[in-house]
């Protein structure tokens, strides 16, 4: 089921150099395979408290491959061998655990498929970041089903956005079942076009990148900002507004 | 004291092979003996903040063995030589720790065979946890001897539990001595028959399941779901009632 | 200057085969020298916030040899061969740093002399630990210049103690010089015979204990019960009192 | 581009043996080149949450050779292959990683000029800590574009700062773009000369240091402050004045 470097893809004969490719993202890969990238991260997401409890993940596209975990396992403790890999097109299963015929694939699939297919994204991923929940039970969010924060540095860190600006990121409300979520996931992010993420009240964040490296950062600055978002109003400070004294903000409002 | 894999367990000549297990839950477990699930999962646990100051631990059993760690050693650096061996039926030590002679079985025995006896679990798994501890002590829980939570995805993390349910976790008071919880907790889980745990107030949580795997996801869920309620407690969000604008809840009471 | 097991020691010719050790004292400590240990800890203590900023250490005791780290260096990078042994009797530096004769011992010098003579420990902990350092500026705590708390589990990790009764550290006023506190620390030792612990306020805490494993287990023990204490005080709970409805409690004030 | 020990620099043909420096610090870093130093600090500064999201950093001064890492990648996997040497009078590019051309020098890099420029500075470590976020958002803080903080046992490891006495760091207001900062950042300097650090509001912080080793130990010191600052806040507790009965401040004052 893994992939050798430079071997051909196996479901569209691809050898997986993708030459639009900026050389510095091929460099801070270190040109790792998508079934080393998702096991790796996987440990460093336990780490971090976005994937405890058998919850979250992340997929990694290649070419046409999808690559996923299963449904409902440990994520500290994924092996290599324990990857699917789907068709980004038909969303048919190429290869699945050989050793493990029992397994799942996992539930977030068709959130998965809305960052590749509305986004052409290289990587989603799923946290149940405490933060991510929190922000998303905060009375701003509740009235307005969006998280909004502003004129933090971080907020550089997400692509189109810069210090002065709002960042929006919508969200909408949980369902009994996680696949039950992608009508309404692919809603918002029609609606939210610059928004690299949905907030899924009650249950967490998906967040995307062009590809893992980028959706990486993009949650760690997203985990970052809900967790700034917390302690600021906790400390009645209010994170949806400009601070009164910036002069850049309100000059441009006249 | 350690079983080699597939040779004949030290108190009922079982092979340990059980065929009524699915699949997935031995690969989940790498077919690891229990000795080394014990010593693994007590570091990982340190590193958590539950077994901090020689407290909780983890008892694994596999057919009428019973694996337990020794009282009152450091959690995170116990060795596989320092298990003792139980007879689940008759309580009985088979095995001790031969270069220690003077070490003695956990006090969190007569607890853990409350898991073992009273819902055939497979582990049981004690922390000292500040979030399980500071929910015992929340004005709700004060008053009712259970904690309630509810509408948050990682309820959904508990066997028999929805995202719309309330997982309700019995909770006992505390006593002088470890050993004389055992009847109350057993008491608790004959009135509380769906839930995988028992908080002991000022104390910590008792949780099981079939196997390690599952011990560990629920009590990574219910620890997740303790935190959430000091969080939302401290924002002022009732972590006990259905959000308002829940359809489905309210729908379905009429 | 590290002595090899069963070499005899560089100050008094002294085996350190302790015959009256219990052997599960041995047995914990893996029969590891003081200087791994002391290394090993340190590395472990800046995992938990207790020795940042070049604070905060250990010094383990080993017959009339008193092993110790240098000053205001950084404890996650202690090296073997950086440790001071001193005389217990005379204070006398008997061995140093060979390859870095600049290096001074650690100012916590004769504060951890305090545990060793006037406790007989075999080791002493310092720690700045923020949940140390609040609790020594609760309201509670200002006006009695002691930390009480009851009612948890872990103060029975703290010899002599159980769960019904009332922990006391008490806290001493923070000096320029570490040196200077001391005189302070003795009275209060003195004071408070059941108390393993001195807090010192805006500064941190000194636990000890009869090795370094004891001496570890009080710490966390300490540090698990003074975070406790800032957030039931946060949440409005009182620590310093048994809970309302403790039976044993108000029975036995009849 | 790595320099071997005792090989000649890039730059100035120096062999690097400083020989006003004093032993201890040459033992403290283990005579780490300081590419090793910039890669093995960057994984140790996101454990910390110092340098999440790409953000944040460490330069490192060697002579004339100023080294530093690129902008914009994950600090936690910097490679020896990835750093940049600049001269630190020309602040000219002298050697950039062959592998990946695209790559850029640091966003930072004007700021750490100001840390060698203006300070003679071996070090300078950049951070988005949220405590760091924090404390520039105090009311305090804001009126007086100042952060203060006294009679805490860290400030003393703070260079040319006792017990006693306040510390004063200066906070200036964020830019749309990291570089414009360096003006502001140099005025702050120059008007708080006993400073090591610079906090930029709503951003993160600059602190230095004569080499890796002071300035990571202020940074700890001034990161372990602000996160006392917050939780004293929190709590009530003013962290910018003595302690009422701090017999030494008062009798001073007459």
């Amino acid at each position: 089921m893994e992939l050798a470097n430079g071997a051909g893809c196996c479901c569209c004969d691809d050898r997986h150099v993708d030459t639009e490719r900026p050389l510095d993202r091929m460099y801070e890969e270190g040109h790792e395979d998508p079934v080393s990238v998702i096991t790796g991260l996987c440990r460093q997401f336990y780490q971090l408290g976005w994937v405890t409890g058998t919850g979250g993940g992340i997929s990694v596209r290649q070419g046409r491959c999808v690559y996923m975990a299963p449904s409902g396992v440990q994520k500290e403790r994924i092996r290599r061998q324990d990857i699917f890999v789907l068709d980004l097109e038909t969303g048919e299963i190429l290869q699945r655990p050989v050793s493990t015929p029992s397994l799942r694939v996992s539930q977030c699939c068709p959130l998965f498929y809305n960052a590749f297919r509305l986004r052409d994204a290289g990587a989603c991923i799923h946290t149940h970041s405490p933060a991510a929940v929190m922000v998303t039970l905060l009375p701003r969010t509740q009235a307005d089903a969006e998280f909004r924060i502003t004129h933090l540095e971080m907020i550089k860190g997400i692509p189109l956005h810069g210090y002065h600006d709002t960042l929006v990121i919508p969200v909408i409300d949980n369902t009994a079942h996680e696949e039950e979520l992608a009508g309404d996931m692919a809603k918002a992010m029609q609606r939210y076009p610059k928004s690299p993420a949905v907030l899924v009240r009650r249950h967490g964040l998906y967040a995307w990148g062009r590809d893992d490296v980028e959706a990486k950062t993009v949650t760690e600055c997203l985990d970052y900002l809900f967790d700034m978002a917390v302690r600021m109003q906790h400390a009645g400070i209010d994170y949806t507004e400009p601070p009164v004294d910036c002069r850049q903000c309100y000059a441009s409002d006249v």
